[in-house]
Formats: structure tokens, sequence, C-alpha cells
């Protein structure tokens, strides 16, 4: 089987037109095949202000009605999305992106409501929803799928999905084709064991050390469904994952969070 | 050759929930290969005004500064794209919704600043500009491109493109490769002797009936680069050229305008 990078870049990356440029001319360089994904929910937020339209999140999640869905859509698939694909493509990468409508590439179910909570326009994943066989020609056709965090229902409803999640579920269903590694970047260097320590980086987190550092609080928020994934994508047949800065793409990189399923005696 | 249909709606029909729903059902239900062309002026008008930008169009074409064309890319490659693809997946099509950014579609070139008027990030679509090989591919892999009029320079600037022009560059690019039909789809039945006679429909349209219906005022704005890029896929190869409502898809309807290089005798 073939070597498969599949990497998700943060809100925080796709905000900051610098880092977003630095990122984008590593990620070019690494060699392979790769399927780059990202959301922009910092950038949604602020469009969202721009437009008077407040917006709510519970644990990380965003509450996405009509209108909140129509500006994740125009943000996610239109704005970041095309600027990155421009931008790979002016480097020489044939990038082609994508929603998970595109092509019925990657297909969702609405949250079901959690006592007071209606995540409304949000989609969750199963697992069937990565068509693995869509994937797997764009990339024999030597495309480089950039994909946002937009799926659908398969009836005509987008949905608003979680990156963290779409990216795990991409790298666990095409782990039966490729040999999948699976890379968070985001603008800090690692999982952080104080959070104001940008050097505390916790360099392998296995089950016992997740349960261990989210009592403590160290793990909080967005990074909990980020290691949850992670975890999962393990279970399912991904051969690694870390959580990085998006500037330390090579694979080489020490200065990483290394997510273990068993930490070896 | 295999037979191909490049249909263009218009921002008329993009901004009218029902029309768009009614098209659609009409669209998915032709048989044979196709490729669906919008723009999305209107919306992206109205998504303007929301946000307090005021927009300037000179002979139908948009003035595009930085904040246009970013409102451009979230509208034509977000927002109205993705709806649509969402939509032809519903019906069963493996719709794919594209820029001509992603896969290195469509190139095209910065509009040259004439005298007073700079178009800003708006691009023109050289004969190079369309790329076959990659329209051929999706095609044969049996997906439904669906192409937004938001292009790149190559050099990673995204560019806006007049939607009309950019289904006659397609169409006429394609030519070499399939027996191409254009047909621009509208709310009006076709082109209109007189614009308040919504049953005034000129059947046949050559290039002498062009420049009197120009002179008598009949034919202006908008419908003037949409006629002109008509002619233009004629004398490249493009079968047949027309102009018809929405909702008259059916290639067997008589309740349009045909456009022709030359009638005959």
């Amino acid at each position: 089987m073939n070597d498969l990078h599949v990497i998700k870049i943060g809100g925080d990356i796709t905000a900051n037109e610098s880092l977003l440029h630095a990122f984008l001319q590593q990620f070019a360089a690494e060699p392979g095949l790769k399927i780059l994904l990202h959301g922009g929910g910092k950038s949604a937020t602020a469009m969202a202000a721009k437009m008077g339209l407040p917006q709510t999140l519970v644990d990380g999640r965003r509450i996405t009605n009509a209108a909140t869905l129509d500006i994740a859509v125009m943000v996610y698939a239109g704005l970041i999305n095309k600027q990155i694909v421009a931008r790979l493509q002016g480097q020489g990468y044939n990038a082609i992106g994508c929603s998970g409508a595109d092509a019925g590439l990657v297909k969702s179910v609405r949250k079901a409501v959690l006592g007071w909570v209606d995540y409304g326009f949000a989609g969750d994943i199963g697992p069937e929803g990565v068509n693995c066989e869509q994937f797997v020609r764009l990339l024999e056709l030597g495309m480089l799928p950039v994909l946002c965090s937009i799926t659908h229902d398969g009836n005509g409803q987008l949905l608003n999905t979680n990156a963290d999640t779409m990216a795990g579920a991409i790298a666990s269903g095409l782990s039966h084709h490729y040999n999948v590694s699976l890379t968070y970047c985001f603008g800090k260097k690692g999982v952080l064991q104080d959070p104001d320590d940008d050097d505390s980086i916790v360099p392998v987190i296995d089950a016992a050390q997740y349960r261990f550092l989210r009592e403590a609080g160290s793990i909080s928020e967005g990074m909990i469904p980020k290691l949850e994934t992670a975890f999962q994508a393990l279970s399912s047949g991904v051969k690694a994952v870390t959580i990085r800065h998006a500037l330390n793409v090579h694979p080489g990189t020490r200065l990483v969070s290394g997510i273990q399923q068993h930490t070896p005696a």
C-alpha cells in the first residue's frame, strides 16, 4: 500500500495570512499522496460579527442555524478553500477543493438533539460516511484534495461538520487503501501540559495520559474531540496520529505530541 | 464524438429558490454529458448590500476590488455552488462543484485597464485558458462538473470572471473533444424584440439581426457580452447556441432564441 498523509489545519492558521502562506509552502514541499482538511471557525465567527449574527459554541462545536450554515458554507467552501487551492495551483500542485457534497465524498447525519442542545444544521459522520472510492479516484488522477468541513446528508441538505472529526473519519476510511498518517496542525507545538507554557509539550499521549490531562484541565474544549478522534482513528487502522505546529509539518520534527493507543512498556 | 451540453444559468435563477429547484429537476432529467455553469451576481449584490459595500457595474461587468472579490468567491464558489451540488447529489447525480482554480480547470488573465475603467480582480479567459484534459477526466469518471464563475491567474490569485464568457470559453475549448451545444438559461424566454413583451422572442439571431437589434436598443447591457460570446463559440466549433428560459431546458422546446452565424437562404 502507498503512504497517504491526511493533514488538518486549524482555524488559527487559515485566519492568519502569513502563517497560512508559510504552512502551504511546507505542505506543498512534502512528497507523497496528501489530503488537506480545513474548517475556518475563527474566520466564520469574524464574518458573523460583521453581519451582526451572534454565534454560540457548546463544547467547542458551533450551534448552526440556517444563517450560520450559510456563513460556514461561504467562508469554508468559498473563501478559505478557493484561496488555498489557488495558491497550491500557483505552486504547481494540482489541488482540487471540495466539500463533502462534491463527488459525494463525505456524507453525514444531522446531529441528534441532546438534552437542551440542538446543534441545528450540524452533521456527524457515520462509519459509512466516507466515499473511499471517490477519494481514491481523485488521488489516482494525481489531484491533491483540499476538503473543507462542510458535508451533506445525501438528500440535498448541507451540514456543518467538525473538521477534526472529519479528518479522523477520512483517515480511518482510507486506512483500508493506504498506509495513513493523520496530523493535526495548529498554532501551538502540540498538546501542552500547561496551556500557558508553549514549550510544555506532552510528547506521548496514551489513553491513561489523556484521562490524567483531562482531569487536570490541561486538555479542554476543542482539544477533547480532537483527541477522542485521534484514538478512534488509531483503533480504526490509521498508523500514526500527531498534533503539531503548522510550521512543523515535516515528519522528522521532534517537537510534537504523538498519540498512541498503548505506550510501549 | 459524444454529445456534451454546456448550460449556463443566470443569477435571476440562482437567487430564486423555487425557480432554481424546478430548473435542477429538469436539468438532472436531461440525458448525456453535461456541464453546469453559474455566477450569482444578484445574490452577490444582495450580500454586498448586507455588508455595506457599494457595487459598481460597467457594461454589465462588476468592478471587483478585494472586498468584492471575497464576496464573489463566498457567494459563487461557496453558497450557490455547494447548494446546487448537494441538491444534484440528493437526486442521485454525481455532481462536483469547482471554481476555475480547482484542478486548474480554467485560467484567466487580469483584465487590462481600459481608459478610466479598472475592473480590479476581474479575469478574461484567453484561448489557452480552458484545461480540456482535466474536464475530460472528470467527465470520464462519470462526474457532473458544476462550475462557478471564479477563475485563477495560475499564480495564486483568484479572479472574478463573467459567467457568460466562461461558459462560451469552456464550450469552445471542449468542442475539439465533444459535439458541444451551449445554452444560456435565464428568466426570460429568449432574446426579446421588445424587452417589455415577454412573448416577443426573436427566434433566430444572425450577425445582421444582432447589429439591428443592438442599434434598436432591444439588445443592451448584459445581453451584449452574452451574444458576442455566442457568435465566438459558433465560430470556434460549438454546434448550437440557444438562449432560453431556465424551465425550457429540453432541446425540443421551440420557444427559444437560436444564435446562428449565417441564416440559411
